[in-house]
């Protein structure tokens, strides 16, 4: 079941139930606008990564600010936006079930719907579906550049699948997808900048094989929040795929330097226990909060940490020096990665100048298919 | 947006949509009978905790097998129970807004309820809200016996706020919540009867205290799937609030012994990538499995291990004597930890025979608050 909304607009935050996710809209924003400016100056198009909002709305505010459509990772979320309106898709991943495939290709009648593929089985899957519909799909071809994930290495047999998906009188070559996730959250900025040179280097001449072989590539994407300034600036990438900068998260802050952008999310939890004087529970605990890339911070509560994690509960340990919290008081908490936390909710709450101003459904969250 | 059904009754599991959230109903159905057997056999009640499986359904196969009811950890949790027509509730934690205690007060009308406090003030606002309603809400008191997590420690102050509930026209003093949390996953036999020892012994002597302060404890609940044995054998306990026993997950696995339950719930998922002959990519990853009590296992895939979780994806690393699994192909996955995996689905999808026999809904999913 979908949970009630955690709030209504004009409340307080001392009225809101939670756990609850939070939004500072002042500083959504200001990551909105920042992205764009940035991305302009740059000369690349933003495809934002709805995988982390899953949300029509913040997509929308996106496009406002002149994204080119949505990314996501799933066959749900896509339906989810183009449902909710957004007319340009693309699936940054490979979708390889018929089932799924169908789904997709019944989407591309209301909004355009690009998929990735790696290899020829997949291919011929995508036409299958597209065939069967009677459509004609964009396929990104995905190349492995750092991930070590899914991807074909750059080369013969890359270039060969290329011109399998451009010689489909069912499917359009829609260029390349290049991202290198393991450099999102490499520490320092020299890491990162080697890594996306090779991977910069490698896409480049991925795409000048294409190009000699007569196959332009209308998209070249990737980069996230770690590292989108290293492909902006690469001269080869054309479209970026950033999705933590709208919300930010306290893993990303540990990034030398931290991305250029506010701490827009955060959970909003209530101290349910004060066994000691030292000690303090709150009512985020795993179920609330991924805890994958580390335990939530405390916002602006200096001398008191997270420092234990149950299902239900979140233990904070106070310092010397700070003001102990009371039963029954909110507390925000700065998750340690932020798409899998928004993905536990139903609903956003929008806050502006301590007032709830909207309540937003978390339209995608669960969408795993 | 609940989710649609990944399958439907019938289906057989290459149809299932994935990644989907799969029950073993001979596996199942084994375990709830394992546990009212042993229960049974030591002549203590079950009061299995919902927060694992967040189905109505389950809870009455359980009730059905002489179960008393059940535990939630949240008010939410218990409006689902008790509007799915589960009478008998225990919110085995503390409730101390307002807002939420008037929600549990409501459903009092409906369902017994119980809720626990561990300090005065929360007394006087479960007070207040039953009260406010005209009900009188049975209130547990936790000790704090090993968690280090909620709870007073067992002692006079102890005594005199379970005085204060009982002299209370609102409240009925409900009995002891004493739940050593910790000792569930402690590895070895020995630590686990060490620690369940001292919990015995302190809850003992505070239900003798307070039965010479001429205050019976209804209930002395507590326990869980790796130690319920060592209570119900205590002769202190007379409830065993277990939870994963219906499931199982590879953390309860790597207890020595493990607990005498089969594997139950699984996630399936499907191969979307095979970029090497030893790696394959499936689409289930930090967003379908709950990564915090370690990765996934495959089952019955020897040779195959997950070694890579990312939002979206799972890295699977194929060993030289392993069958390499194919594109497209399903691969069934032990969850790290059964209930945070379980909050993430809307559906349970039933299996037996291999084939799809119901689909039940996982109605508390992400019931937080």
């Amino acid at each position: 079941m979908m949970q009630r909304p955690p709030a209504e607009p004009g409340m307080s935050i001392d009225e809101i139930d939670t756990p609850a996710l939070v939004l500072d809209l002042d500083a959504l924003e200001a990551n909105l606008d920042l992205m764009a400016k940035l991305a302009g100056a740059a000369g690349v198009r933003v495809r934002p990564h709805a995988k982390t909002h899953k949300s029509p709305v913040i997509a929308r505010l996106q496009m406002d600010r002149g994204a080119v459509g949505q990314c996501v990772q799933k066959v749900g979320e896509a339906e989810i936006l183009a449902w909710g309106g957004v007319p340009d898709i693309l699936v940054s991943n490979e979708v390889v079930s018929p089932v799924k495939l169908a789904r997709l290709a019944a989407l591309s009648r209301i909004a355009r719907v690009a998929v990735c593929a790696d290899n020829l089985l997949g291919v011929a899957a995508i036409e299958a579906a597209a065939a069967d519909a009677g459509v004609r799909m964009p396929v990104l071809m995905e190349i492995e550049v750092g991930s070590a994930r899914c991807g074909l290495p750059p080369g013969p047999e890359a270039l060969t699948l290329a011109q399998r998906i451009a010689a489909s009188p069912h499917l359009v070559f829609g260029g390349l997808q290049a991202y290198h996730g393991r450099a999102q959250h490499q520490r320092s900025l020299e890491e990162r900048a080697a890594s996306i040179g090779r991977t910069a280097e490698l896409t480049g001449q991925m795409v000048e094989d294409l190009r000699r072989a007569g196959l332009p590539c209308p998209i070249v994407g990737g980069a996230g929040t770690g590292t989108f300034a290293l492909e902006a600036a690469s001269g080869v990438f054309n479209e970026l795929q950033v999705g933590s900068y709208v919300f930010m998260d306290a893993d990303y802050g540990r990034n030398a330097p931290a991305p250029p952008f506010r701490q827009a999310l955060f959970v909003l939890g209530t101290v349910m226990s004060v066994p000691s004087p030292d000690t303090a529970v709150v009512d985020a605990g795993l179920k609330a909060l991924a805890t994958d890339s580390g335990l939530p911070l405390l916002w602006q509560r200096d001398g008191i940490a997270y420092v234990g994690a149950s299902d239900e509960h979140g233990k904070l340990a106070v310092g010397p020096h700070a003001t102990p919290p009371r039963l029954d008081e909110r507390v925000m908490l700065v998750p340690g990665h932020c798409d899998p936390t928004v993905d536990r909710y139903d609903w956003y709450v929008g806050l502006r100048s301590g007032r709830v101003e909207c309540l937003w459904p978390v339209a995608a969250r669960g969408a795993m298919s």
